[in-house]
């Protein structure tokens, strides 16, 4: 039996395209002893991905060409010689983008849990990394308190959303800043932020000072660039800057923006942290738990926005850095595979 | 009886300059009820001053023009009509650019304790706003640990000796960065820093990854600019930045130098924090008596730069950025002025 597989087949300039990867078949994985066999049902498309392209160093080596194109995903098991994992259990890990995968020792997945009484893409949305990404970066990092001005920039994105949403259960005001009027409403009417900026209109910073009259005491950035900059100019004393990710310069080719205002951390005594929410894994339970709760309890709205097919998975994951999907983006690999 | 001041005569494009400033003559303030006049002997020179000459915002507001240059300075009560400051007393505080200042309710100085044992030099560099901005920065700030790999810029400098030499005593191996070879040479003979870089010559980013094969630890940071840049692209994982000053910056009329390498900050989980000694006030008791134990003992070598003459005060400022001075620089008003 076959297994295709999406590997990298030249490093992208700016955005992938149609020559950055290609779609090739290899012989489905033999489970060996101790291990398990994964038929892969649904992908993650998260803009870190794309930062993996590029030979540079990060936080994981870069992906070489010819290799799989790594990235989580969900499936279920098909074959166990391991006594971890079970026939028909569903797995979460780095799956890569491919239709069939190995639990080895090296490569290991945790089992979701069966019951949640909610849909695959759900669970990887919210109870996946993206969610557990917002709830460590808003509660952890940015320690948000009551009374707190809160901005989120990629507010209408998969981990913006979630961010807001945490912080307003909080007691904070949260601000949001988003593409286009039309993200911007979705904002305020889904996510229930208070207020959106959008930030391809003229005067950001202008518009962020009469938004945040007293300064921001919160920003939890997904974007970096030019909206880190104006965020920078607007802080309130002892404000905390929470870097998540700077998705307005993965995709650049030349110089990056330069972020001009970091003397305003002095002036201000404020305190800007990146986080990687790998450094959480031993607490994912306690992030899965409580985002949990909130979906349940209906204090947390979301949207997932699944692309159909494998080889769709290179055009998905350019639809975050144009801004053409709306919440979390997922491929479905597989449809037929459901989570019980 | 006159007293000279130094006012701002028009706002600097770049370097101080003749046109900056004017020397002119006011009468000597009389002493009113509950106040205490000051002769000023000594000016602290500071990088700080020079921001407070631009129209921007900051965490004082600008100086207007007219007004006497804001500094801080030492000088001794001549007359008192209050119950706090007695006659003969040493007092440190911000006496401003002149030879006379009323201590008033608005205007408070703290008094220098007798019997120290150290020329006012020494207590106006190590144990005033100096010494204290580089203990606070080094130890709870940048909470400087056994074994970390410390980077300290401005490394020759009044507040960047102090912090090295802090930064070694509590176990550190401490990095210099300084300009020419003089100064680094300075850096490690008279402060005892285990090795200096010349940012001056090429490939600062390269000479750093060789000294600090493990990455940086703490970086102390008094330049801002290229050199944090190169900083930021070397740090060791949860590294801290300890954001002091950004002298680079302060003459730089055109846009200043952005960031580039801000989003280490997150491969690297690094937190980038800024403060002002000013916030520490209550506790500057505990940092000068720390850090008279350390000079006393012969664990803390100083070195101060004297100019004479209060006329000279800005040709003082601009020996900090042109790097001509030698430790920390401080201005005598009146010699004969001489602590007991």
């Amino acid at each position: 039996m076959d297994n295709r597989q999406i590997v990298l087949a030249e490093r992208p300039v700016g955005s992938v395209s149609g020559s950055t990867t290609s779609v090739v078949t290899a012989p489905r994985p033999e489970c060996g002893e101790g291990e398990a066999l994964i038929k892969v049902a649904m992908l993650s498309i998260d803009p870190t991905i794309r930062t993996w392209m590029d030979d540079a160093p990060g936080y994981l080596p870069p992906i070489q060409i010819g290799d799989v194109i790594r990235g989580s995903g969900a499936g279920v098991v098909v074959e166990s010689r391991s006594d971890y994992y079970h026939e028909g259990d569903f797995v979460f890990g780095m799956t890569g983008w491919q239709e069939w995968v190995l639990a080895t020792d090296d490569r290991r997945f945790s089992v979701i849990p069966s019951g949640l009484g909610l849909d695959l893409a759900t669970v990887m949305n919210v109870l996946g990394v993206t969610g557990i990404t917002a709830y460590f970066g808003m509660t952890d990092v940015g320690a948000v308190r009551e009374g707190d001005v809160v901005v989120v920039s990629g507010a209408a994105g998969a981990t913006g959303s979630v961010a807001g949403q945490i912080a307003k259960t909080r007691g904070a005001r949260v601000i949001g800043i988003a593409g286009g009027a039309e993200k911007c409403v979705e904002v305020v009417q889904r996510y229930g932020f208070d207020e959106c900026l959008d930030y391809r209109e003229d005067h950001l910073t202008t518009r962020l000072r009469t938004a945040c009259p007293e300064g921001i005491d919160l920003y939890f950035d997904n974007v970096g660039g030019e909206i880190l900059d104006a965020v920078l100019a607007t802080l309130a004393l002892n404000a905390r800057i929470v870097l998540c990710g700077a998705i307005s310069q993965y995709n650049v080719s030349g110089p990056r923006h330069g972020i001009e205002h970091t003397s305003a951390l002095i002036t201000r005594r404020a305190r800007m942290e990146g986080f990687l929410v790998l450094d959480y894994e031993k607490r994912f339970a306690e992030a899965q738990g409580a985002l949990a709760t909130m979906v349940l309890s209906g204090q947390l709205h979301h949207q997932e926005h699944v692309v159909v097919g494998l080889e769709h998975a290179p055009d998905a994951l350019n639809l975050l850095f144009s801004g053409g999907n709306h919440g979390k983006t997922l491929v479905a690999v597989d449809e037929t595979v459901q989570l019980g």
